[in-house]
């Protein structure tokens, strides 16, 4: 079949499943890295470039979990200067000192002031505080055991993101202000309509550092945040992975149910030497699915059942497309993409020159 | 209510938990760290200690992951010794020489050989390789990508805990004499009505070093491995998590469903400066789940619905009683236990003393 034969039906498949022909199409795609199958207009899709490009239409937010920060520090530039606000959790304040201080190429601690701090702050650097302080990040302590540093943080962006929240805010005030045990919380939940409302008018997202390393409590319990309401107030023709973790390794992020496209700049998968992509899964966590089908993957699968607790778990899978792959799943599901951030840090510094 | 009163009770509430009156137990053993309430004979148990301690009667595996080996030399070594079979993956074989003989107090490459080393060696050190084959290592290779790192080591432990492995091996053919594609998934299929006959008279157990770090979908596809059948071949009053994974912070394991009893030694509670138990968490990782109650934690929970979806996940949760905690959930569920390692090898080693 001659390359635009292949582009139009990958394009009728993706609109109605039904046409496809038996497996042929999963071969073709299979021998033929270079189909490049872009999304067509009625179908949601996420462009992976977005993340780090800082070509955005959205208001998004960074939150640094509690765990030490490895990334390229190119990577961890990229997102944070297109983010427009900068959350940081409890101890995860003492890494960014740490990683801003010392383990860049030079003393970067200055450029990396986040606007906000939030946590217990059961054993916190009292100078590293100060520090931050001092350079006009918001300290709020949250005294609060029954939520996580993670949903901390999400009430903060939610405030942010309805730019409200710089009216509950004065640093002439204990605490700037803010009520000791939940007050967060408690803005976050009068507020609660007004944030539905927004997310009818306008976009955001959120990037969250290093959620999914240490205990597997903490990384089952940030995972299961990406199924909460509030990242899900979209049209159905505008859903979108709003909360993404950026890992050591990878990235995390809901896919919507009913057809979903991910794509990405033809060279994160086919300079050879350096590739961007590596291994992915779709993982049935939380619940059993049903995947229709998927198109773009080594392992392409269609009709299959998802369940954990019959071990049918699509891991160390690889994407045979050049562009992008599309995941048809009867309810959302969780996925990963195992990403070279040095690579990609070096594509993304080709670019530029 | 005095203390002897306050254990039979505790007793008799897990036997029945109808007789539990209103939250007082709740209250009562969170306000008394002291309480020690052990498991009734007709109660399932795990005594952790028993990871640790080399008082286990069952057949033991060790399994070695492909991820660094970030854990005390002491604890190592005593998982080690009291293992029956020790099983390496693919690139695991490296990270097992680089800790023996470069990251211990000197060098112990030559103590730790394993009996085993599986995978389809993509990158493995020839060097290496050469290094334990001298040794007495058996290097099966399986080409198969199919099939995970942990569950080709599956197989080679259940043919060796049926002992007819070794009937199989050949060290003068190539390969070991087994088939290179997938040979031991083939016999362990073959096996797989002596393995669940065996199962009804013997023991076994395994222990997984540093399965669950790194690449989400690795994460999530070796948790599902817990729910599978070849682990759940017990009598209903014999059931033992019998996979334990051991990270780099804490331990992972199924606990069976209708009420289970973890039980530690007081001292990984009660040594206040020195702590063995820290966090814990009850994950409802593959499906939603409903706990009947707890009992022995700092937040126990009654009737309470578990889910992902809803995000309801019981996380960050501490200890409260000293020598176990009691779960009772209508289906198995996924537990994790925080351990200090450090402490736990100090307390190891002066019960030596």
């Amino acid at each position: 079949m001659p390359e635009d034969e292949v582009k139009e039906y990958l394009q009728k498949v993706i609109v109605n499943p039904d046409t496809l022909d038996a497996h042929d199409i999963f071969d073709l795609a299979n021998n033929d890295p270079l189909v490049e199958h872009k999304p067509i207009k009625n179908v949601n899709s996420i462009d992976m470039q977005s993340i780090f490009s800082g070509e955005l239409n959205a208001y998004q937010g960074l939150f640094l979990l509690n765990q030490d920060i490895k990334i390229n520090e190119h990577i961890f530039d990229k997102i944070w200067n297109q983010s427009d606000i900068h959350i940081c959790c409890d101890g995860a304040i003492q890494r960014l000192y740490k990683f801003t201080k010392h383990k860049m190429s030079k003393d970067m601690s200055l450029k990396y002031i986040p606007e906000y701090l939030v946590g217990d702050f059961d054993s916190l650097d009292i100078n590293i505080k100060e520090f931050y302080l001092k350079h006009g990040t918001v300290v709020i302590k949250q005294e609060t055991q029954m939520s996580s540093d993670l949903q901390k943080s999400i009430s903060i962006f939610k405030l942010s993101f309805l730019d409200v929240l710089k009216n509950y805010i004065d640093a002439s005030k204990d605490n700037f202000g803010i009520e000791l045990y939940d007050g967060i919380h408690q803005l976050d939940s009068k507020h609660d309509n007004d944030f539905e409302n927004l997310c009818k008018e306008k976009d955001f997202r959120v990037i969250a550092f290093s959620g999914l390393g240490g205990r597997v409590d903490q990384c089952i319990q940030n995972i299961s945040q990406l199924y909460h309401t509030w990242l899900n107030y979209d049209l159905a023709l505008n859903k979108q992975p709003k909360m993404i973790f950026v890992n050591e390794v990878d990235l995390v992020f809901k896919v919507p149910k009913n057809g979903f496209y991910i794509t990405w700049p033809k060279e994160w998968k086919l300079l050879k030497d350096t590739p961007v992509l590596l291994n992915s899964g779709i993982l049935p966590v939380g619940e059993p699915n049903h995947l229709v089908y998927t198109l773009g993957y080594k392992w392409d699968v269609r009709d299959f059942n998802l369940s954990m607790i019959n071990g049918f778990v699509s891991s160390s899978n690889r994407f045979s497309c050049a562009t992008g792959c599309y995941t048809h799943a009867d309810k959302d599901v969780i996925v990963n993409m195992e990403i070279n951030y040095e690579n990609l840090s070096k594509l993304l510094k080709n670019e530029k020159d």
